[in-house]
């Protein structure tokens, strides 16, 4: 495989070449990883796209709502990419339908690029491996990623520490609803959107709005929010209604983040932040070896039969391995 | 300090010598932890408490049944300890009530011991701490270890795993409430205790308790429980009803477990659990020695101003310290 012109394919913005290039940062083989690590330092640095996340339980109309306002954005001239970051179908085995047959109408807009979520095969990678699509997806030039998780608790912060603004899309509901909301989810929340207010859902769409932004006041004012935000829209992704203003609040948070230099404050933060994730999991790495595991399965059996205590064995095992 | 002495004062069952033992193996200090590896492996081995995991969110009165159950407990002759893990406490910087003063009858008991939460400054170290000073108690001879959580979610978890069965301790509440409990912990309990099962409130606590009932039947059996378990009792911790009922509830469900070959299973399967988390600490200790931090703020404002790639400054990082 040939990196340089893997590379130079992607900054040309050519749709195999970045479909190939994530084949490649999603692999865990060992040369894979060499590679994607070459391939990262090969890519154009500097382009920024406006990096959406994106959650919602399934049910409140993700799919559709990314199609109305992937085709919207697509419409203004704007190069929109859509990648998934779902841990929890290590356990379903993907995605039952693939992303694409979700999205027909954007799968077909030449202005678009829909990434299916991979097979999980090994969830602490997930992390990484979406960060670094999303890099490249920047470098083939989209104005604006989509980064889409179901909302289970843990990917959201994986995806909030992934993008610049965070969006929580909501299906109406009655006020007891409210609590569904994990208040985590809440507090990453830059924009909450009310999907459905279309046909007999509008008033409870409208009020479920009303009680969100009621919410969100009563909240700590994060020093990255300009006056009135966070806050709450209503959209009907099927009549596709709402989007543009939705778009503009994007928009609005956006602007004024990067005069108050907030945008690049939070993208060296999450720089960092994935730096010590990656320190991390290539510390964790030790156990992989051959070695390491027989030595781990060994004094693992010992400490279950209680021939040695948890705490000792432990230390044992790190000596043994020569970590000092 | 002698750890010989320590050692022996535990085995004897004194008071002192626990407390000590126990904030000695709280230190984080690395002298100290190396002693409190001494004291481990000093203590006699094979002494079996009962121990049981306890959660409740505040308001359930958590206390007051503690004090009751363990008040019933000390009347049958046995000895009781009571330790709390509360990784939460690290914001508020511990119980602003010490636990002696919330269980003052239950304090005052020859045959109890009850330690206060320590102040968390360190919240990994948390659990190990937990588990160590857990063996301490049952080194001591107590009969009964309670090992109380605040439910916060993590904490359970962590709980469990150190646990023989574990009890959720519920207030009454309309069948909405069942919803409060996460799906999670509720797949955690061995029972389910509704307290405050008197005056006003005790139609309602019958109902919560049919409520968890059905909901525990819709749940998928596991192969450590008897028929008819997980269950769901009442108590009064005020007025002391229902307290027996739940003490033979967790002997009937215990009995089986040991004849059963499950509470060996659950023990082997903890040491091996905590075996492993005291293995990845320790490789992560490799991150706090003064070069490795030197390095690791060098590169990270490296990666935070742009300047290196987050996967490529760790490999970078990983190559300085010398871990293939």
């Amino acid at each position: 495989m040939d990196i340089t012109d893997l590379a130079r394919g992607i900054a040309k913005g050519e749709r195999r070449a970045l479909a190939r290039g994530i084949t490649l940062v999603e692999s865990s083989r060992e040369d894979h990883r060499v590679l994607a690590a070459e391939l990262l330092a090969a890519i154009p640095q500097g382009r920024e796209a406006l990096r959406i996340g994106l959650s919602g339980t399934p049910g409140v109309g993700k799919s559709t709502f990314i199609e109305s306002f992937g085709m919207m954005l697509t419409g203004q001239g704007l190069r929109v990419a859509v990648l998934a970051v779902d841990p929890s179908s290590a356990r379903s085995g993907g995605s039952i339908l693939g992303d694409k047959t979700r999205m027909d109408r954007l799968a077909r807009d030449g202005n678009a690029f829909i990434r299916p979520s991979p097979s999980q095969t090994h969830l602490g990678g997930v992390a990484r491996r979406s960060r670094e699509a999303v890099a490249l997806c920047e470098a083939a030039g989209f104005d604006v990623v989509l980064i889409e998780t179901v909302g289970v608790g843990q990917s959201e912060t994986v995806v909030a520490q992934m993008s610049d603004v965070f969006l929580l899309l909501l299906a109406p509901g009655g006020g007891d609803e409210l609590q569904g909301v994990k208040r985590g989810i809440m507090e990453m929340a830059d924009l909450i959107v009310v999907n459905k207010a279309d046909g007999d859902l509008k008033p409870a769409a409208m009020r479920t709005r009303a009680d969100y932004a009621g919410a969100l006041r009563l909240m700590r004012k994060r020093p990255q929010d300009p006056e009135g935000y966070p806050c709450a829209t209503t959209v009907s992704a099927l009549e596709e209604n709402g989007l543009a203003e939705t778009w503009d609040a994007l928009c609005e948070l956006t602007q004024w983040r990067r005069e108050n230099g907030f945008w690049k404050q939070t993208r060296a933060d999450q720089a960092r932040y994935w730096f010590e994730d990656a320190v991390k999991n290539a510390l964790l790495a030790q156990l992989e070896t051959p070695h390491a595991r027989a030595a781990l399965a060994q004094l693992g059996k010992a400490v279950a039969r209680g021939d040695a205590e948890p705490s000792a064995a432990a230390r044992d095992f790190v000596q043994r391995l020569g970590i000092k």
